[in-house]
């Protein structure tokens, strides 16, 4: 395992808001950071040129998805996931936990890992703590995640506890599989233990006795209610080392990702800015807008007035109306573009507050904004 | 009307082949021409910069689609259909005489044009000679074409002759109206006739007589087989003005598009390059590939060696394949990228070997080769 200081320089704190760099085999990440996903090794609708003209500085990849397909030996004879999907930069790879229990068909759990059938094509795979390890490492991913248990939500206390004491099993032989590889791959362990304060405590001192290059808290954004996010990522902090970074998994709506920000959070990943744009939603600062609106028929203005992406720079809201509308291809790639843009333009704004010791004042203005402007007149037109 | 210098420089024959510059107010066009086209104000799954970098030299825009959506209203305060679509080069639209007939539903076909109902709402429209005309002024189109009405295939010869003989009485309408709005916009006469040699020639003369900036063969790629096009391109031939542009509407595939060019032919449109892309197909000097095939799922190079295509110059056909596969929107843009790139420098070769006196043989070895690909073992692959 690497020492803190070759993992993770914390550059300045602002109340419990941090300022920090991520260091990884392919480059340094400024933190905090919106990570896009890229799930089946492609971000929705972009290209990797597209996501270097936006400065995205690390994207995701899902090992379930990638193992299901186009599978490890395709991906390992094309030399790695950075080559095979052409993006230079860090890629962080989910392990395939969250996905098996909620995706594919399970066969059967065992204590070393859970033989599952492919939502694709019934396939038939076994994925443990030993083969996401070896699978990652396989990839090439840069930040590796531990094999985890993501229990559903609404879930019992008892089943919260059992889940956490396989996810510690698992993740201790994580890191045993990584020592043994030899591999230079970071490895973060993620935290579960559902909503009850006392067992994310468990969880973490767990993690922390066995040592992680870094920690993410798991089992949020599972249907829970927004305070219940909220409650765990309170139970978790104090828990979860100063000197190293700290991720929330699948999170989250704009105003969310600022919360947690506030809470002393630092990555973060959502399918979000891609998905809504496909029912045509664009991302602003005063909360989500339909291309659809009727005002913006014959609007000739951008999506957002002074935003600098590709979008805004290039064409009207009558025209992504009509793209949307017609169900053109252009329309969704445009408003993903804008999406993404959004999510890193707003947590790049979020790091200069940090830095300039204003995060009280930016953060609170950044939610007071979004949140009126889904109410208020101004965001109807 | 404009001179036939003012329209078009003829700059080399080869055989019945010829080179020239067709003279736009956005700009001149080399001809041969392949026009990708952008039915809905959008080249399906490519954005105008993607346009300008495979230098596409002039795009399609279609009239019935535009007044049904987004309707004319709407890109007329936008400034026209350049401005709506950010695209500053030429633009030719297709009348709507085609999509009149084959999708909406018409309600009452007069003398002086047509009642119908919108395929997209139901909504109910007038479209004839005159109003074809006034909304492609107002779309701002670089060379319109004249309201026609396409018979279907087959057809009988009573039907194609009374079909014909109401085309050019609307032509006749379309040039009057041009002149009455004195627009400097370019307008095409559109030839009918089916199979029939007579009516092709009796179509021709109707509307030399009228006179017009360009001439189009109409009816053609509407199922009949391909010796039926071909037919159909030599018996208007000889009856078309040397000293003014040809377009064959609707075509082709590109071993037909490389024929034509043989048989004299100008211009031509096609949505083949995009559509196939859709699933999953590439075109290639040697025939179409299907981006499925077994053999390229662990290939490291590009659909095409030695293409300079945005694709081939970035992406695997292992990784292209995979996101078909996925279902990934990137792989459809990629391929589409691909073969517009395809279309637009095959032309270009086309071009190149009538300037160097080399038609003849360079268009069998293309012939040859793209038929050939098509049953070989090579292809196979």
């Amino acid at each position: 395992m690497k020492t803190a200081a070759e993992v993770f320089h914390l550059e300045k704190t602002d109340g419990k808001a941090r300022a920090g760099v991520l260091k990884t085999a392919h480059g340094d990440v400024l933190t905090p950071v919106f990570m896009p996903v890229g799930t089946q090794a492609s971000v929705k609708g972009v290209s990797p040129d597209e996501l270097i003209e936006m400065r995205a500085p690390i994207i995701l990849g899902n090992t379930y998805h990638l193992v299901v397909r186009p599978g490890l030996e395709v991906i390992t004879e094309m030399g790695g996931l950075h080559k095979f999907m052409r993006w230079d930069g860090p890629i962080l790879t989910d392990s395939g936990g969250f996905q098996v229990f909620s995706l594919a068909k399970i066969r059967e759990v065992k204590e070393d890992g859970v033989w599952f059938s492919s939502h694709v094509d019934g396939k038939k795979f076994f994925l443990g703590p030993r083969e996401a390890i070896q699978a990652q490492v396989t990839l090439g991913s840069d930040v590796m995640m531990a094999f985890d248990e993501c229990p559903p939500w609404p879930c019992g206390r008892d089943r919260l506890a059992e889940s956490l004491q396989r996810t510690l099993r698992w993740a201790k032989i994580c890191r045993e599989e990584q020592a043994a590889l030899g591999t230079s791959h970071l490895l973060f362990g993620i935290g579960q233990g559902g909503d009850q304060p006392d067992l994310r405590r468990e969880s973490l001192e767990g993690l922390r006795e066995i040592g992680f290059d870094g920690y993410a808290i798991g089992g949020v954004s599972v249907g829970e209610p927004e305070e219940g996010m909220m409650a765990a990522i309170d139970a978790t902090e104090p828990h979860l080392p100063a000197d190293r970074p700290r991720y929330v998994m699948g999170m989250g709506h704009p105003d969310q990702m600022v919360r947690m920000i506030g809470k002393g959070m630092d990555m973060f990943d959502c399918v979000l800015p891609t998905r809504v744009a496909r029912n045509g939603t664009a991302c602003t600062a005063a909360g989500p807008a339909s291309v659809r609106r009727p005002t913006w028929t014959r609007d000739p203005g951008p999506i957002v007035e002074g935003c600098g992406c590709y979008t805004c720079l290039r064409f009207s809201r009558a025209y992504i109306q009509h793209l949307i509308k017609a169900e053109e291809l252009l329309g969704l790639r445009l408003i993903s573009l804008h999406n993404l843009h959004f999510y890193l333009e707003t947590i790049r704004q979020a790091r200069t507050a940090i830095l300039e010791g204003c995060w009280e004042s930016w953060s609170r203005a950044f939610l007071e904004r979004y949140r009126r402007g889904g109410k208020s007149k101004e965001q109807e037109k």
